[in-house]
């Protein structure tokens, strides 16, 4: 008789996103059962490129980079709500929408979370600060040199976050049960 | 000797983009030297896909479509930068972002026009309504059958829009300038 191993060892990547107009943050992780493991991260620099179709063709390239470079399984996004006016929003918007292109047009599911949900998740505090986040997150994975800027930290606590939850969608869940539907080849 | 014929005919395609949270516009004319020519218009129905993720993927999925099926030159945006409030302004730049990405996907450079300058080009007159953009259209491009949704002609009028302005970006120039010495391949 052919002895079954039922634990089967599932293994995830999981990519967050924190989506800027002047810096973008990424974070990967690889989350085998229960256990967390650093892959990557840090920050796509957008200041030097003059114009914003040319910041919005470099965060989609480099988002695609990443996606195809890593093959995470879901995205994880850091998602604001609110901002300070129309303008800043509209922006925002399409850095967002331009990021998310790029895992969409490879298939990954996206899941959002607004910052403060992300917050508690990591430190406990929704009101906790990007260093108590980036402190926490230093100490649970494992690193040595904390990054210059902490919207790499920020993306890889959405990740974290992520993983937290479970796989779970706090947003658009309807809307993945029936992208999985349509898209029985993305099932695992 | 032989003999250089100076007339050299050029052709350009423009498409033009009304990108909107629940329809989104598109329309596709062909420019051969002064002459204004009809390809394709139409609408993109997003409010029979639930949820947001879904919405924006069906958006990028359609613009890459209709790029790769028309292979425009040019794209041309219509993009309002007031907007209710700063939910729907996020929503809308997200909708922007997505369809503005499958065009830089393919390096096609976009320009920007705020509805009013499209009310103007077209119609002589920035306040001009949605019936009398489409009302101009049917006569310049001569086409029968007027759309259901005017979406449909808005984005042409983008496209018709553009090309009154002689294909002149009027935001984003700079960034058009270094995109062009960044991809010599795209200098026709």
């Amino acid at each position: 008789m052919v002895k079954i191993d039922k634990k089967v060892k599932t293994e995830r990547i999981i990519l967050g996103l924190d989506p800027g107009t002047t810096v973008m943050g990424y974070g990967l992780i690889k989350v085998t059962g229960q256990k967390l493991e650093l892959m990557q991260f840090g920050v796509i620099h957008l200041k030097r490129y003059e114009g914003h179709e040319l910041k919005l063709k470099k965060i989609f390239d480099r988002v695609l980079t990443i996606v195809d470079e890593y093959h995470p399984d879901e995205v994880a996004l850091e998602a604001p709500f609110y901002g300070k006016n129309v303008q800043s929003m509209l922006k925002l918007g399409r850095a967002q929408g331009v990021a998310m292109s790029a895992a969409l047009f490879r298939e990954i599911p996206i899941t959002e979370y607004a910052p403060k949900k992300v917050k508690q998740a990591v430190t406990g505090n929704g009101n906790a600060s990007k260093e108590q986040v980036a402190a926490m997150l230093k100490q649970l994975l494992k690193f040595e040199d904390m990054p210059k800027l902490l919207d790499a930290t920020d993306a890889l606590g959405v990740a974290v976050c992520h993983f937290f939850q479970g796989g779970k969608t706090t947003t658009g869940t309807k809307s993945w049960k029936i992208f999985i539907a349509n898209n029985p080849g993305r099932v695992k």
